[in-house]
């Protein structure tokens, strides 16, 4: 490899890569960051992901770790400097694990229905969205974070989605805001903190490039 | 509630549930033991799950915890005497937590897809699940456990589904430890834990519920 002690391999529009991005600008750890082409998988990513062949992977010190959710617990545990990313207590962290696993489950799948499908489909993909942002609306409440007064692993799991909710929008002529506005008062407080507003693409950006895609792929 | 300060709802023949008998076992931790009937999801189920409803739940001084993967970690943390069921280095806990997804992703799919499926569907689901534990056995190699010299998180996530297996050779018509003679030492190994032993139930008994499972849902 030679260079970099810290080297990610991403691909802009991700939410799972902007995930890393986040821990790794609160945590003011510099990196070397390389674009894959997802099109065209490099044999990097093969050598270093050689089971799921996917993004975000993190290089450190050579060796790589896959998995998002990993990664940023990885990235807590090593660089263990404030701010922490995971809570303190065992059972708020179990707390986070289940709600950074919801996450994972529930809301990429549902929210890709609200742009890539059509009709009926499309209809039923945007309010099992709805109904899953409602269920994480609940649960962050009135609280300034996801799991109480400090930002952290659930928050950085579920923010980056928000740089797709103008796709999801426009393409699901749906209006989240309207639906959970709770949920929306969160993400623009996440927005406030730099690691995430210089991660999270331009909305817009976001958009053309699905556009693009759905083009491209027929879809 | 009242009573124990440690409950786990459980139902015998769950791979998910064995797992958190393991973890309890291996620390000595005493708990009292309620079995669930899933076909008629109990109220305390669905108050101590209420997002998946689904067992092993374990409620640890009234509060639950729930998916067995974040429950070996939390019983790992709140318990931490030894032994240690997460490696302490962060890369190799890494390796660990990117394995039991592996495991939990793959395994119980594929797995089932050699006892409840027929024809061709079924073939091809043995082959899938043979290619997952050739994987898994390519990991384990010559080592004493999945990750080197200590039982720990992976083998426990994975050594549960030996339990099935028999129903997987005898309903799939296939020999497991013919394609992966490794990964059946690897379990023979854990086999030789009192932890695993003890709570593994009899293959012949996992049998029979799959068989009643099959004709009383008629697939």
């Amino acid at each position: 490899m030679g260079g970099s002690e810290v080297v990610l391999l991403d691909f802009w529009p991700s939410m799972f890569g902007m995930r890393v991005r986040i821990a790794l600008a609160e945590k003011g750890i510099e990196y070397e960051y390389k674009e894959q082409d997802l099109a065209n998988k490099r044999a990097l990513l093969y050598e270093m992901n050689p089971v799921h062949k996917k993004i975000p992977v993190l290089i450190h010190k050579g060796k790589p770790i896959n998995d998002s959710g990993i990664i940023i617990q990885y990235i807590d545990e090593t660089w263990n400097k404030k701010p922490q990313l995971m809570p303190s207590d065992p059972y708020v962290r179990a707390q986070a694990r289940f709600w950074g696993d919801y996450v994972d489950k529930k809301v990429y799948v549902a929210s890709k229905k609200t742009w890539a499908l059509k009709g009926e489909e499309q209809e039923k993909g945007k309010k099992e969205f709805i109904e899953i942002l409602k269920v994480l609306e609940g649960q962050i409440g009135d609280k300034p974070y996801f799991l109480g007064e400090s930002f952290g692993y659930v928050d950085i799991a579920l923010v980056t989605f928000y740089s797709w909710f103008h796709t999801c929008e426009t393409l699901g002529n749906c209006n989240i805001e309207k639906e959970c506005p709770k949920l929306i008062a969160w993400a623009k407080r996440c927005m406030q903190r730099e690691s995430v507003s210089k991660t999270l693409p331009d909305s817009k950006k976001i958009y053309e490039f699905c556009i693009e895609m759905k083009n491209q792929f027929d879809f």
